[in-house]
């Protein structure tokens, strides 16, 4: 069967428009953000929002949970949507949300975002304390019931402390390393070499703010750190995870950044300048883009096989064993 | 394959001890009351317990949401544990969260209990304006998903008027006919005959407020019932939820009975002389005791084949065609 493609981490402005554009691309799987700051039963109310898509577009998307979905997806020409939380917000304080939220079919989530959580520390603290005792609890229980750690936002410390203390390959759906472009988000050589080396999985991020160059990033820039990633880390643990944040209002990145923690403005990755979403890199605008990512990474070398893993054969096989009770 | 035993109503002060009597006592599958009058987020909770029960005690119990769990119960030699509301509560006011239930492996709501609710009216209102705008849209969304309307508690104009707009046959999973005791709790001729015509299930209860002589109640005279109810509608639509509310304290049915709703006492079917849970009939103690139940049905003139349907085949019948989507 044909490779799959998948990326990784999406937030778009979901509507009947997206989710065409995501099956006329050829994207057989997406891994989707369905909360930021939300608490349960806020989150509950964004998969009924889902469930409602679900219901209304059967021969364009459907559910995903496990890695037989995606071949589903391919076989029905439609999308297999996963679920994750960029937060750990929906599980509150209580770690018996951690099975709840993996039986609503959640598969993913980050134990921090930008701040301090309940359970690690996010990239925009001064401090990293590391994980914290109810983190520590959190990645058991995760590991028990086959929800994936994501350290795509955590702070350094946190990060290695939790590949350490998974007792399963974690994942860091969306970044780049900071060695090609020194972004906060961005993430070192140290981590990196952590991650993978535990069978973990870096998702690279199309996000301007992510890219060295920005919005001007050119595409062989992009594949030639692509290629220094695969000689560092293999490229049978990399992927993507574009961060598309299509359609979406400027109100949009401003509660992701600031939720409800602060009264003031937080720039996050941008600034008083540019406190919107940056324009995406001309090579990828939208999910009719992949084509463009598949002919660049040809050209810079990467063969046929390491190229269909790259768009998504890795994220399947990390899927086959991610999913399940351990 | 042996039929199996399955009780369709239980609301146990859940222990290993009741786990293991449920086994020794040969029960299959059981269906439990795992909300009264919580909300949404009181109900995972609840959830989250019994969570924590299947993690506990693997060799005894687990969850079921299928009719195959039923046989997979037989084969392990455990008891699969069917999860159900006794009032619409923790669904809201949010017709979203019928799903969201079903995906937690819910698999019976009662439209209402003693009182009004947003869907249909209790046997305890005076009066009785039948299914609300609200209770029609959500039982096409319980036909939709698989979610079973159950109308024990529910008054009659409001159940006669689920059975008709139900597409699916529903369920009064713990009552009996009130032409053998007139209790409010139990069923008219007329709610049993359209139930059973439009291949709905009742559940016979053993509890002593619907017992003719109450907790002095002969088993005969209980087998005797059930025998002119199976020529009235059919034994293949019969079936036992016994609503044993084994080792509860009396304030469990203060709670069941009062809820938030009132500041007042509230005795329903008991009264301010005897306001707790009154004794099980001697032949119907606890989870040990279906053999005399098989026995006494026996003795009453039912077919080992009739037996082997009134103590599980029936409710089998029902899960395999109920609990998956229309």
């Amino acid at each position: 069967m044909q490779a799959p493609l998948i990326d990784n981490l999406q937030y778009a402005n979901w509507s009947e428009k997206v989710f065409r554009q995501l099956r006329g691309g050829g994207v057989d799987a997406v891994h989707v953000t369905i909360a930021y700051h939300e608490n349960f039963r806020e989150m509950v109310a964004n998969l009924e929002a889902w469930n409602l898509w679900f219901e209304r577009f059967p021969g364009l998307i459907f559910k995903g949970t496990t890695a037989a979905d995606v071949r589903r997806a391919q076989e029905t020409r439609r999308t297999a949507v996963f679920f994750g939380f960029q937060t750990p917000s929906p599980i509150e304080d209580d770690i018996g949300l951690v099975e709840i939220v993996h039986q609503l079919g959640v598969r993913f989530m980050q134990l921090s975002y930008n701040n301090q959580s309940l359970l690690a520390t996010g990239c925009y603290e001064d401090e990293d304390p590391g994980l914290t005792r109810m983190g520590r609890a959190v990645v058991e229980e995760m590991n028990r019931v086959g929800l994936v750690v994501d350290m795509s936002h955590s702070a350094e410390r946190s990060t290695l402390e939790a590949i350490d203390h998974s007792t399963r390959p974690i994942a860091i759906t969306h970044a780049n390393p900071d060695w090609w472009h020194p972004a906060r988000r961005n993430k070192s050589d140290a981590v990196l070499r952590a991650l993978t080396n535990a069978g973990g999985m870096l998702g690279f991020s199309l996000y301007p703010h992510h890219l060295a160059g920005g919005t001007n990033c050119r595409l062989s820039d992009f594949c030639e750190m692509a290629a220094e990633a695969a000689s560092r880390y293999g490229a049978e643990n990399l992927g993507i995870g574009s961060d598309l944040c299509q359609d979406q209002p400027d109100s949009v990145v401003a509660w992701m950044r600031a939720g409800r923690w602060t009264k003031a403005a937080d720039y996050g990755e941008g600034s008083a300048d540019a406190p919107g979403f940056p324009p995406m890199p001309d090579w990828f605008q939208d999910n009719r883009d992949w084509d463009n990512l598949r002919d660049g990474l040809r050209e810079t070398g990467f063969s046929r096989e390491e190229t269909d893993g790259l768009l998504g054969g890795n994220w399947l096989r990390f899927y086959e064993t991610s999913f399940g009770p351990a």
